[in-house]
């Protein structure tokens, strides 16, 4: 899974692409994105500024890439979780578990996508930074509208009241990612836990109903 | 409101730092941090290069203390809100309404927050900067403590059900400020409606009640 998630269709076997990624979202993770030098990721993978510089012109570039396949992923989580859900409460649950249902790396990949997010707001300079940036843009819309779509099919459903689709959803995904900013992997709380809590606070939030410990 | 909200007790009445503050707060609220000359500061202040750097040794010095001004103000408004509550519940309706009783320039200063929040993640090199940015971690962590403490009231005088509080007031903190990753001030959306919806949001999450439409 884990070079997996950095890998793209167009990527041969031989690209090393997905290994910079993997070696970014590392050192992003560890250190943060300003505070890891553009020459530490060539180091880690172990090959030249040349090599390195042959894949990602920055390392805003390099970032915005992780970031566009950290969202990705996300979407095709969703759709995967949330295919064929009998009811909208279902969906509802198997989504909030999908997105908790990661290995350390998407985890660290999560954090940087959170910490970073400032960075789509304004036009890159670069062709190729501005190109991934809309991308991510497509996708932060596209991860929001699924959300939107679940919390609607339950609305018409009557399972949930009928509240703003669109302020729920946002609503939803600020308590969702928001764990982003303060889980690390290793740390003191478990990852199961943490989505076991979060699921009983969604559906409590979306459907009102109090079931979850 | 709008300039004390970025003044401090040892700024006397000749300083600029504060008009500095207000027009920093403009540049990054519009085109973001990343997007913003640190020279476009100084123009829309009306000062030159010399006087910007008698305040503030660099762009992200002065990102750190409007970070830490709005975190600031934050833990104050909490406590104005909550001083005398007389239940948990109530406590927590005050608290999520004085998150979003803002000022254009305030939300435009919680969406900077936002954005850079991963700013605070790694140690600064510069001494003035590191100093800001230790401030802010304080902070942070006031402000949850602030809403842990509600919250543990709240479990204690049995009015909202015994979960853990610091992962509850952690959710409850990423349902708050997930608005300003999506708000803008003069969007179609009224701050107004916005705090009536997170307030329902909240009371369901914590106390399982489901009273606010």
């Amino acid at each position: 899974m884990s070079i997996e998630a950095l890998t793209e269709v167009d990527d041969g076997p031989r690209s090393k692409r997905p290994a910079i990624l993997a070696a970014a979202v590392e050192c992003f993770g560890e250190t943060g994105y300003e505070g890891t030098k553009w020459s530490a990721v060539a180091d880690r993978v172990g090959i030249g500024q040349t090599a390195l510089y042959h894949y990602f012109e920055s390392k805003a570039h390099c970032l915005l890439t992780v970031m566009r396949l950290g969202l990705r992923n996300s979407d095709v989580a969703f759709r995967e979780a949330t295919d064929g859900a009998p009811t909208a409460l279902a969906g509802l649950r198997a989504a909030v578990g999908a997105a908790y249902a990661l290995s350390p790396q998407d985890v660290q990949q999560n954090r940087i996508l959170v910490a970073n997010i400032g960075l789509l707001a304004g036009a890159r300079v670069s062709a190729r930074e501005e190109s991934e940036r809309e991308a991510c843009r497509v996708l932060v819309a596209r991860v929001e509208r699924n959300w939107v779509e679940l919390i609607e099919r339950g609305i018409a459903d009557g399972e949930f009241p009928d509240r703003d689709p669109q302020v729920m959803a946002r609503s939803l995904l600020g308590l969702i990612v928001g764990v982003w900013r303060w889980y690390r992997p290793g740390g003191p709380l478990d990852l199961a836990d943490i989505s076991t809590f979060v699921e009983g606070c969604a559906v409590r939030m979306i459907a009102g109903r109090d079931e979850t410990p």
